[in-house]
Protein backbone atom coordinates (compact mmCIF):
# COMPACT_ATOMS: atom_id res chain seq x y z
CA UNK A 1 0.00 0.00 0.00
CA UNK A 2 2.78 2.48 1.21
CA UNK A 3 4.44 1.27 -2.09
CA UNK A 4 1.88 1.77 -4.60
CA UNK A 5 1.38 5.73 -3.23
CA UNK A 6 5.42 5.81 -3.96
CA UNK A 7 4.75 4.77 -7.38
CA UNK A 8 1.58 6.60 -8.02
CA UNK A 9 3.45 9.73 -6.96
CA UNK A 10 6.27 8.88 -9.40
CA UNK A 11 3.91 8.47 -12.10
CA UNK A 12 2.02 11.99 -11.38
CA UNK A 13 5.01 13.97 -11.03
CA UNK A 14 6.62 12.63 -14.13
CA UNK A 15 3.42 12.88 -16.03
CA UNK A 16 2.64 16.34 -14.84
CA UNK A 17 4.97 17.59 -17.38
CA UNK A 18 3.64 16.07 -20.42
CA UNK A 19 0.49 18.49 -20.86
CA UNK A 20 2.61 21.79 -19.96
CA UNK A 21 4.77 20.08 -22.88
CA UNK A 22 1.91 20.43 -25.59
CA UNK A 23 0.78 23.13 -24.55
CA UNK A 24 4.13 24.81 -25.23
CA UNK A 25 4.71 22.90 -28.23
CA UNK A 26 1.41 24.61 -29.71
CA UNK A 27 1.53 27.76 -28.39
CA UNK A 28 5.07 28.14 -28.44
CA UNK A 29 4.07 30.68 -26.00
CA UNK A 30 6.94 30.66 -23.13
CA UNK A 31 6.71 34.41 -21.35
CA UNK A 32 5.26 33.20 -18.54
CA UNK A 33 8.10 30.34 -17.95
CA UNK A 34 10.99 30.77 -15.78
CA UNK A 35 14.27 29.91 -17.96
CA UNK A 36 15.92 29.82 -14.90
CA UNK A 37 13.48 26.88 -13.28
CA UNK A 38 13.76 25.03 -16.59
CA UNK A 39 17.90 24.76 -16.83
CA UNK A 40 18.22 23.80 -12.98
CA UNK A 41 15.45 21.57 -13.32
CA UNK A 42 16.65 19.72 -16.14
CA UNK A 43 20.14 19.66 -14.72
CA UNK A 44 18.58 18.25 -11.27
CA UNK A 45 16.74 15.61 -13.57
CA UNK A 46 19.78 14.52 -15.06
CA UNK A 47 21.65 14.08 -12.56
CA UNK A 48 18.42 12.14 -10.72
CA UNK A 49 18.97 9.93 -13.80
CA UNK A 50 22.91 9.20 -13.29
CA UNK A 51 22.24 8.86 -9.63
CA UNK A 52 19.75 5.85 -11.08
CA UNK A 53 21.93 4.57 -13.25
CA UNK A 54 24.40 4.33 -10.54
CA UNK A 55 22.47 2.34 -8.25
CA UNK A 56 20.83 0.55 -11.05
CA UNK A 57 17.59 1.69 -9.91
CA UNK A 58 15.18 1.17 -12.60
CA UNK A 59 12.31 3.01 -11.55
CA UNK A 60 14.06 6.12 -10.93
CA UNK A 61 16.26 5.61 -14.40
CA UNK A 62 12.63 5.40 -16.46
CA UNK A 63 10.62 7.98 -14.25
CA UNK A 64 13.65 10.63 -14.76
CA UNK A 65 14.36 9.49 -18.27
CA UNK A 66 10.72 10.51 -19.57
CA UNK A 67 10.75 13.60 -17.39
CA UNK A 68 14.01 14.32 -18.75
CA UNK A 69 12.42 14.19 -22.16
CA UNK A 70 9.97 16.01 -21.43
CA UNK A 71 11.03 19.24 -19.77
CA UNK A 72 13.97 19.08 -21.77
CA UNK A 73 11.58 20.25 -24.73
CA UNK A 74 10.07 22.56 -22.40
CA UNK A 75 13.65 23.97 -22.54
CA UNK A 76 14.71 23.83 -25.86
CA UNK A 77 11.69 26.06 -26.44
CA UNK A 78 12.29 28.67 -24.09
CA UNK A 79 16.18 28.63 -24.94
CA UNK A 80 14.95 29.64 -28.99
CA UNK A 81 12.14 32.55 -27.63
CA UNK A 82 15.01 33.83 -25.29
CA UNK A 83 17.72 33.86 -28.76
CA UNK A 84 14.87 35.33 -30.97
CA UNK A 85 14.02 38.20 -28.44
CA UNK A 86 18.54 38.72 -28.34
CA UNK A 87 18.64 39.18 -32.47
CA UNK B 1 30.44 10.01 -3.97
CA UNK B 2 26.98 8.35 -5.37
CA UNK B 3 25.09 9.31 -2.13
CA UNK B 4 26.16 13.03 -3.61
CA UNK B 5 25.11 12.80 -6.76
CA UNK B 6 21.34 12.11 -5.30
CA UNK B 7 21.51 14.37 -2.69
CA UNK B 8 22.68 17.67 -5.02
CA UNK B 9 19.99 16.30 -7.98
CA UNK B 10 17.01 16.61 -5.17
CA UNK B 11 18.12 20.32 -3.77
CA UNK B 12 18.60 21.36 -7.64
CA UNK B 13 15.14 19.73 -8.90
CA UNK B 14 13.55 21.39 -5.31
CA UNK B 15 15.36 24.80 -5.74
CA UNK B 16 14.59 25.25 -9.08
CA UNK B 17 10.45 26.07 -8.47
CA UNK B 18 11.82 29.05 -6.48
CA UNK B 19 12.82 31.24 -9.61
CA UNK B 20 9.55 30.38 -11.28
CA UNK B 21 7.65 30.92 -7.98
CA UNK B 22 9.21 34.40 -7.62
CA UNK B 23 8.55 35.13 -11.51
CA UNK B 24 5.22 34.16 -11.07
CA UNK B 25 4.39 35.94 -7.92
CA UNK B 26 6.07 39.42 -9.58
CA UNK B 27 4.33 39.05 -12.70
CA UNK B 28 1.29 37.58 -12.37
CA UNK B 29 1.55 36.50 -15.70
CA UNK B 30 1.08 32.88 -16.21
CA UNK B 31 -0.78 32.36 -19.68
CA UNK B 32 2.40 30.04 -20.84
CA UNK B 33 1.48 27.65 -17.30
CA UNK B 34 0.03 24.51 -18.05
CA UNK B 35 -3.11 24.24 -15.17
CA UNK B 36 -2.99 20.84 -15.33
CA UNK B 37 0.71 20.27 -15.17
CA UNK B 38 0.35 21.92 -11.71
CA UNK B 39 -2.52 20.66 -10.96
CA UNK B 40 -1.17 17.02 -11.43
CA UNK B 41 2.61 18.28 -10.16
CA UNK B 42 1.36 19.03 -6.86
CA UNK B 43 -0.88 16.21 -6.06
CA UNK B 44 2.16 13.92 -6.81
CA UNK B 45 4.52 15.99 -4.77
CA UNK B 46 1.53 15.62 -2.14
CA UNK B 47 2.21 11.52 -2.30
CA UNK B 48 5.72 11.95 -2.05
CA UNK B 49 5.18 14.01 0.98
CA UNK B 50 2.51 11.05 2.76
CA UNK B 51 5.58 8.43 1.04
CA UNK B 52 8.01 10.23 2.97
CA UNK B 53 6.46 10.61 6.01
CA UNK B 54 4.69 6.69 5.77
CA UNK B 55 8.80 5.69 5.38
CA UNK B 56 9.88 7.89 7.82
CA UNK B 57 12.70 9.45 4.84
CA UNK B 58 13.36 12.68 6.31
CA UNK B 59 15.09 14.09 2.79
CA UNK B 60 12.12 13.26 1.04
CA UNK B 61 9.78 14.84 3.36
CA UNK B 62 12.02 17.75 3.17
CA UNK B 63 12.70 18.75 -0.17
CA UNK B 64 8.60 17.66 -0.86
CA UNK B 65 6.98 19.57 1.74
CA UNK B 66 9.40 22.63 -0.04
CA UNK B 67 8.53 21.79 -3.64
CA UNK B 68 4.92 22.09 -2.56
CA UNK B 69 4.96 24.78 -0.79
CA UNK B 70 6.58 26.39 -3.88
CA UNK B 71 4.55 24.55 -6.94
CA UNK B 72 1.58 25.22 -4.41
CA UNK B 73 2.04 28.92 -5.05
CA UNK B 74 2.37 28.76 -8.54
CA UNK B 75 -0.62 26.97 -8.95
CA UNK B 76 -2.55 29.25 -7.17
CA UNK B 77 -2.03 32.44 -9.02
CA UNK B 78 -2.81 29.80 -11.89
CA UNK B 79 -6.12 29.29 -10.63
CA UNK B 80 -7.10 32.66 -9.34
CA UNK B 81 -6.09 33.70 -13.32
CA UNK B 82 -8.42 31.23 -14.62
CA UNK B 83 -11.33 32.05 -12.21
CA UNK B 84 -10.48 35.75 -12.88
CA UNK B 85 -11.17 34.92 -17.04
CA UNK B 86 -14.55 33.08 -16.43
CA UNK B 87 -15.71 35.92 -14.53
Amino acid sequence: MIELIGYIAAVLTTASFLPQAIKTLKTRDTQSLSLSMYSIFCTGVLLWLLYGLAIQNWPIVAANAVTLMLAGMILGIKLQAVLRERN
